[in-house]
């Protein structure tokens, strides 16, 4: 039994529902995150290189050591279609691990783009691919193949646990992970959350508040809330 | 008399002058701040969700609790046509505090936008709304409703005293304060320094010297400047 | 013979070969940071303040003191055409040294833009110039005129060594010096290592691994890499 | 009527009473920021210059221009037995504005010790003098006397407003800000607070639960805990 | 299926085999990171909170929610002889959910100490009763009792995946996680690495160079190390 | 002429005049700072690693590539008595780069310590030793040795420039470098410096105020500053 997962490569890794990962696609991290409860979101300093940019689908997870992109490498022939690479490091790093020519060959393999916890370039290119990146920071630092990492075991990326096959969403509003035995409850959730949303809105738009709408009044009042003068 | 401010809402506030916000409207937040000798502007941390956002209004304040947005629902009945949401926090906090419910309701109540010390999700239909928010986080992090915050108390707001009333102006370049008291004065030494502007931006296009211009190469030598080849 | 570097202005200072610098300006700056071998990047924390920014051009070194951008109106005097100006500070500090009247100054030297440890403002209209402005912040503050730094001395900007004359590439990725004495070697370099990737592009695109265009395999089994199901 | 409070000195200013004041300092800053019902503490970067430093007295504030500390010898004049020098800055800066000359001044016009939202230096005689200091940052780095900032105006030091006379108390817990007119109000709640705390340790130090003690389990099974085996 | 591990306590935990605890801890955090293989350690910003702290035990985890340390206490009572507290939190955040009181209780109930990323309060009695605390932060704000998180699930703590029964180690070099089913082969791996320490330390101290004792000459001259006059 | 300065150990350097050094030796870094002029010094995230840490001696630089601490063995041989290694890395990076057997070969060869900008580990051991070391991080995380960086070239550590055989001294109050060629002047100004310290300690001891003894009435008058009742 090994100390630690380096060095290793899983091939069969149980991808969540596709038809879940379709319905997860059609709504925004916030209500996905929302209809969980609250759980699976990376750290806010998790941003998209371009300004709209927006992905869902499967991970297929790297763990890269710092300054080394070999496995970025690596992870491209593991890439089915609607999977998305999710990379963590052993390390705080902003070197940048990836750029136009993987991202050539991650779309060749069917991925939907990539959520990196390091640094990402070639941000033109990528802006001009439509090619969707999540990243910590954008740098022009190049990275040598030298020593193992690992793909498709769970990793920590941004703060959150990540199974390979989980579903990964990502929107200007940040990077969610849904457990790939969750989706189809969680696409249910958000669908569910979503759908008296509209007639709020119009609602709120008339002027009506949400004092009133969600009767907030008394507790308020309850709590101890005193309006003066 | 209570040793904290929390669990109040003043509902009337005196706001800076109709016609010395609409002045100061014009002006850009360096230039406002130069005005007033440098003074009243937030950490450079806070940022626009969009890249020409901008405002400018009479600050309606909250003071939120972390992850609770409850007051940020209360403030809604307190503004008025030109109000701007000022929300500061008790203590370091990204969540996602606002998104586009809230924006549409506020907007219905006449806002003009919203700077906070926190973070703010739906970031795309704020964007596509064009509602103009100035926050130090993007976050789908969503909040609860639990817990007593206040509106309209003075506020300190990214390193900034902020009172109910002051005039709020916010661009790319940052977020500046101007006290209800003097907003005219203000107003009128903003027009002062921008008026002569243009002359010297022709001035320094055709090539003219800001040494020459400003007359800088006196004091310059007498501050001991030595020029080698 | 003086401790420190303060209160001096190098008149004439040695650029980089012309030709060399129209070289290099064809290049990313990630492909010239790796065809230099991964030296002289500066810390990614130094951004464009619009998204497509990007400079060629050889360096006029500016030394600052916290607040105080008198050394910014110096260093017009010392622009010839192909200039960036390379502003270092003596102490961390993210004041708007510079704004739309320097700029409007600074290009009608000749100046292709400004890479600043530092903040600027007058965010707008520097966009709506389209000069390329590289820095650390974006801040309203503004400076006074009182303390001596120096024009054209070597100076660290964002933790990179720049001495006068050095060519400065910058573009979304990042920014980059490359020593005047070696600008010719860096752009052959450059050139050739972009030369092949076209190739490289089209196979990956075609769906071909870089596992096997790179013959890696060998090389991660040596490592020990293990594949599993 | 000035648009900013800079170059001001106030002379009188009403400090809290002193009784309240001795009554406080018998107490840690985490029982008074709890009794004053969470509100008045600075960010937790205020970190003591020793382990064991500790200070309770009476505000003098100042506001200090980045870099220079002009100001801090403006202070000393105003300093009476018990006070203690708040000095909050216009920008972020961590230069060392205070040493041990400094310190040997406030300490012979009766100052307590000081509380700085930016840098400070001899730490080492600072400590042979016990001269409690809590500060943002350690840095040799020294200022100038050039440009006015405030003496005894209101300020925000490290996120929270301090007005003249406030108490403030600091610990290696944090720094608290006691409003003046509810020091007495603040000093018996954290009185009534600390009282029965010595019976609770004994209980919990024989191994009773918090939850039974608190009688936590009733509210915990509403809120839908479950214990699973 | 619940979609979130949200208010669940597991009361049966499979702890690391206390012979292998007991041989872990008499080695170093580096040592033991490097034996596994330089993987399960914590972010550096986990600091501790006096000098010479120092820990090794087995994990009852905590998940706690921003503000809120009503699942502290919920730890307590599962608490044996011989366990370590490791508290992660949903969000970033610095509050103080720790005090003299809980540590107090948790040592009645036989814990080694505590691992927070979050804020700790009362330092100064808890580095007189000696009870060792890592944390991300110090601060005097408290907590409310008002959310369900979780003990003994699986929680991400600074960056590192801590499952309850895995070994804790902590020392002023940082805190390492050793997965309870590796923890004999990780103490005989630190155990080998340690034994002949001791003669390398006697001949580096005679002023023998790594460069001959480790034959690092020939890798760094084929790796194109140049030495120059 | 390479294009970088990897892979390069200069064994010849000129060091700093050893009777400038030891006399440096006796004073201060925030006084040596000062007499130089406030050029030099480090950032101030450099801490010592215990707390009454200081060194002065004559600079070998290391230039380490993140993760890697093959160089710092390198540095060993070419250590002489009174040394100080400075160790910048090509990246930001915290690793541990060095523990208690280099610093015992370090110690052997004469070294006074370190000031890296990186990680340190076995810091219970360090300071048993009493081997003062300043660095921008503690972490146990180990590093390899398999990539080429430079000894005694010209490296930027912690925003400084220093090249071999420069003066360092470091003190609780952070890390200036003194570049050789003026070490003596440095030591002759912080000697004026401190010669009239102790007469103005006394008289501030005795209540005098610095606005007297440095005749700063007038010209606080003449900057407008106004004194309020």
């Amino acid at each position: 039994m090994s100390m630690n997962n380096l060095g290793i490569v899983k091939r069969n890794i149980v991808r969540a529902d596709r038809q879940a990962v379709e319905k997860l696609s059609r709504f925004g991290v916030a209500t996905i995150h929302e209809a969980m409860g609250r759980v699976g979101l990376m750290h806010p300093y998790m941003r998209p290189i371009y300004a709209d940019a927006q992905l869902c689908g499967t991970a297929v997870t790297v763990l890269l050591q710092p300054g080394d992109n070999w496995m970025m490498h690596v992870a491209a022939e593991q890439l089915q279609e609607g999977d998305v690479v999710v990379a963590a490091c052993t390390v705080d790093n902003t070197d940048g691990f990836f750029g136009d020519l993987l991202a050539t060959s991650y779309r060749a393999r069917g991925a939907k783009g990539l959520i990196i916890d390091g640094g990402v370039r070639d941000v033109k290119d990528l802006t001009a691919m439509k090619f969707p990146v999540f990243s910590r920071a954008i740098s022009a630092r190049g990275t040598v193949k030298a020593t193992l990492g690992s793909v498709n075991i769970p990793v920590v990326c941004a703060g959150a646990l990540v199974n390979p096959g989980d579903v990964i969403v990502a929107d200007p509003d940040g990077v969610v992970v849904v457990p790939a035995a969750v989706a189809q409850q969680a696409a249910d959730a958000a669908a569910a959350r979503e759908a008296n949303e509209d007639d709020k809105r119009q609602k709120l738009a008339k002027g009506e508040l949400g004092l009133d709408m969600y009767k907030m009044r008394e507790p308020l009042a309850k709590a101890g809330l005193k309006y003066i003068d």
